[in-house]
């Protein structure tokens, strides 16, 4: 119950510290028979790799995942699979000047507040590496989804004030920029800012957008477990996130209920279709068989060079610069983790709804 | 499993139907020693309570609350606290006109898709009276935070585009205006937008914003029961909220790093304070000892009698006009059930923070 | 979490003290579209119900059931059932002596330990009036259970030292005598038995055998979720239950493994078969397509007019005789709450192993 | 929620086949502050290693612990711990003749009905190497509960027939023979009734009895999470365990009550103590501060080199003769695990209790 538990069904336990021997995470209520090896995982590990451009760190982490349990002969067996995922390049020395200092924007401060003391190094369960866990599991959970027709896209949608402009909308483009935007144009201009703030030490946040395409309707449990909500909780929960959408989200709030509304349609083909998707494939909490829609905001990354106020363990102000390697914006590297949270949660609640009816 | 419980240590379970005989709840977990009686949740239910303006429904619902159990010579006796209100006022017959029709931005399709049938009166288990158990659960986590110290308090932020001023806001107006609004002048600009929308059969949404004062430092769990995350998941399970904000939310992805992170200092009292509070209290998923603030944003009330697009049960495509009572907006009888959710979850978590140290 | 929820698919949460308004139940994830009435769960509760022999409480408890949620037009619609009984016939007063006083073989020190202070009125939540709410969740899961073919029969299998001849079972019989004993001759003893500790201000216990017909095999989940060890915790967690056994129980510490292993085989029909049924049903936590057989044992009642030494609130030790309307044996009334346990047990984990393969 | 994790606040998943690479723990829920380290977690394991006498099989398990997060600078950090034992002595060859048969007594049978398959190595993931991530995770709920002065010890009540004479029981010979047995009379009896065994090709069960000493009153939740129905699925989910007693457990159900019931008195020295402990430490689901006292009866080894009937995959009628390294009981090395499994529970519990009073 100390957090590092989620789903009901399809239940995970993540597990390790930046800088310990290992990440790693436990799927407790994968479905037997379902085809899976390690380069299904590594597909989606290489996505949040570090390295891969000069916006994100330049560690060379690796990352390649090893299955430990709950896999034979090429199928899941229904019992616990076990990813692990070994730290390899540590240099734990980076780290030892912020052991007494807490970093603004860091959970530093609130570790030591409710444990006592705090692994310091890396940021230690907090650091971006726990997401590794995240997007193991995420990897196999998009399998077993995709399994059923349906399949989680992500991508950045904006960073800064640079978006996606629709009318240049282009998924294919996502894969080509480092930035993983599906609109070069913006893409451009995004890299363009961050090359300023790399000069002047800073750093930017940025918008995650996520597509789930091909849920049933009827998914997500009315009242508390409603699918918007559980989505919420799973990308609320990924570090840095300090807002979600679904749909319209709060442009909605602006909007009169006769443009907010999606009218239904039977199609020709006699299908149930929606007019418009401002709901974002969610009405009262279970999909409505159209894409469910969701954005996340992220924040700057709060590891700066630039110089901070800030408070040390003994109490006294002193200032910190953070130096060492640290991605002037994380959206980008993100995107996967999103994915990861909105399959994880997609595939809890497409099991439980097995339950809805005798 | 069905989605009607909520929360780990301070869990709740409610049922009931709009059109049934009673909406309830159970609430297994809350401490012993609480001194608790009806008027302490009557208080919170009289403000969510239908009919206190022409901008909310003129149904008369009552919705006095009876405590059965868990409470003996006045305080809470650690075992399960049920409490019930009483259906009164139904009127079925109003509601016999979309037996058979899906009501757009309703959940009618989603329920008959999940469960083969739905009780179609008045929304049945989606209707906002299923909100009268999360307030009456809520009063109770109120009760048990002000015995901690911990206030939460909610308001409307916005209707529409008309939104509270900063500088006029006064949170003593709150009270005296019946969209719940800190500000008078915004207040009504949004009452005569209101008018106008009612005169076109249309209806509006709107944000509310909460404040949840005095939570110490360490509250939150580390991944996944991050208290943002659960905050998100209790926010966005309230029917019709479309996004959910922390701090400064999505201006955060728009700011960068110098300006978005909240140095921390020691005042001359020797205590632990932020320059500023842009992570609105929540620091790596744990509350920073800072003003926790959170935005909701609603949709537009979605049932409006204006002509709309939509299917039946046969699957034909047919037209409906929404008669009866329905709020215009809902945004100020929903600033209760804000605090109601905030105030479970922080409940939860700070009960479960007692497990964090040996 | 405060311990009044069982279940995970098919969650209850119980709730009510002895002498409060009412005691009762929601079952939080029954499948839509069974039929449902109060019928059904009537005739259960009925045969819980006291003063039905001599052997029994002389009270009137009536205990009417009233399904107040999560049922229309006769089938449940897949939100939370709420069931409640009132509680009538309270008698406040014939309790007042028992108030500073903790009465041995029951609860009240350590409620008075665990809570600081405690419902003392009839036993308060530990009374056993609980057991109303497990008996109507139960009426709806064996509900549930016969329509997939599954029927759980339990009775009383001894009392005291005196048991059911295997040899003149006839569970016809069962409903025939007041103490639920499938064989006249016992049953004939074990009230002779009975009158005599009546007559001595004594009390009996007894044991009580449970046997579960028609689970395919497969049902329970390896390791920790094992469809004995749910069985026993649903059935331990009966107040006054002392032991627990599922097939040869102890006696299969006594044999060796050549009689112990149930050997299969094909019949002639080409369906598996076991030679014999050792294991009660269950290999390796789940269920073998055979009965599934367990037993309870129950203490003898705590509450006896008999003098007894114990203490008080102030730390002195006093006499105590109990006086009033109490069982000379729970057993009897036990047995339907014996099945209720079983079938909310397996009606759970016959759910969650619907998400056992792909 | 497929099986493989335990707990609530001192939550457990765990995971591992007995032909896998690995079998492992992650304990999700131990406090921050317990100094540990992998010496305190291998005494405990080194309890359950195979090959330590004639009675064990001859296979060399090492089995040496390795924690791989959650520990830092000797202490526990409040985040996950995940302990690893890396499978070394596998041997695949051996079970090949097992794969399209079921054996008796064994779950083969019905992981196929369950998962349609089944990794038939060695038992998979119900091979008693499963325990090992037991008695890790156990040894830490050790550590943790001896910091609260309380202790967990398990023995050899009864090997077949031959049991501990109460007059003869001595703690301290328990670790001076193979058997675990604290009676070295019984012990020898034992252990020729076990040459005996082996000679003809066959097995024997036996009992676990296990003392919890220092246990506060008022641990255990009423109703459902009571102290006894937890700690009786805990130790019923151990393979192989049949039937389970708390106190006098089926003895209880054949004495009357003024036998059973223990008396409350207050001692010289002003402390409340009963006179006798037939409850076994716990009333009302509570423990009542005396010892608790359970215990667990374990089926004979199932593996026998004797010839039995059973089926095979393609539903024919085969015999079966099971060769190779199985122990003629399992329960000497199944001690520790009842230890394990008993301090898991009553960590969780005794965690959650934190949570009872404002």
């Amino acid at each position: 119950m100390a957090g590092s538990t989620f789903g009901s069904v399809f239940r995970i336990a993540t597990w390790g510290e930046s800088h310990g021997k290992a990440v790693g995470v436990t799927i407790d209520g994968c479905p037997a028979g379902l085809p899976l090896c390690e380069a299904d995982i590594q597909e989606y590990l290489d996505r949040r790799k570090p390295g891969q451009s000069r916006f994100t760190t330049a560690r060379k982490e690796g990352d390649e995942v090893e299955i430990l349990s709950g896999v034979f002969e090429g199928q899941t067996t229904g019992t616990p699979i076990t990813m692990v995922v070994w730290n390899r390049d540590q240099r734990s020395k980076d780290y030892s000047a912020i052991m007494n200092v807490y970093r603004p924007g860091h959970a530093d401060y609130c570790f030591d507040q409710k444990y006592g003391f705090r692994d310091y190094r890396g940021g230690g369960r907090s650091s971006a590496r726990e997401t590794i866990a995240r997007v193991a599991a995420g990897a196999v959970a998009c399998k077993l989804l995709s399994h059923y027709g349906i399949a989680v896209t992500a991508y950045t949608k904006s960073i800064g004030i640079f978006e996606v402009d629709p009318e240049r909308f282009d998924l294919a483009e996502r894969d080509r920029n480092s930035l993983y935007m599906p609109d070069s144009v913006a893409a451009a201009e995004a890299a363009e800012y961050l090359e300023r703030l790399i000069a002047e030490q800073d750093s930017a946040g940025g918008v995650v957008e996520c597509v789930i395409h091909g849920v049933p309707a009827g998914v997500g449990e009315p009242v508390f477990d409603k699918l918007d909500a559980r989505l919420a909780a799973a990308v609320m929960s990924i570090g840095a996130v300090k807002g979600f959408e679904i749909g319209d989200g709060f442009a909605a709030a602006r909007a009169c209920g006769s443009q907010n509304n999606d009218a239904f349609r039977v199609d020709e083909s006699g299908n149930v279709v929606k007019e418009t998707n401002h709901s974002g494939g969610i009405l009262g909490g279970m999909s409505d068989g159209s894409d469910i829609l969701l954005r996340a905001a992220f924040k700057p990354t709060p590891s700066i060079a630039k110089e901070q106020h800030t408070i040390n363990r003994d109490g006294e102000n002193v200032e910190i610069s953070i130096h060492g390697r640290h991605d002037p914006v994380v959206v980008p590297r993100a995107v996967v983790v999103v994915e990861a949270m909105a399959a994880l949660t997609v595939a809890d609640l497409l099991l439980m709804n097995r339950c809805a009816k005798v």
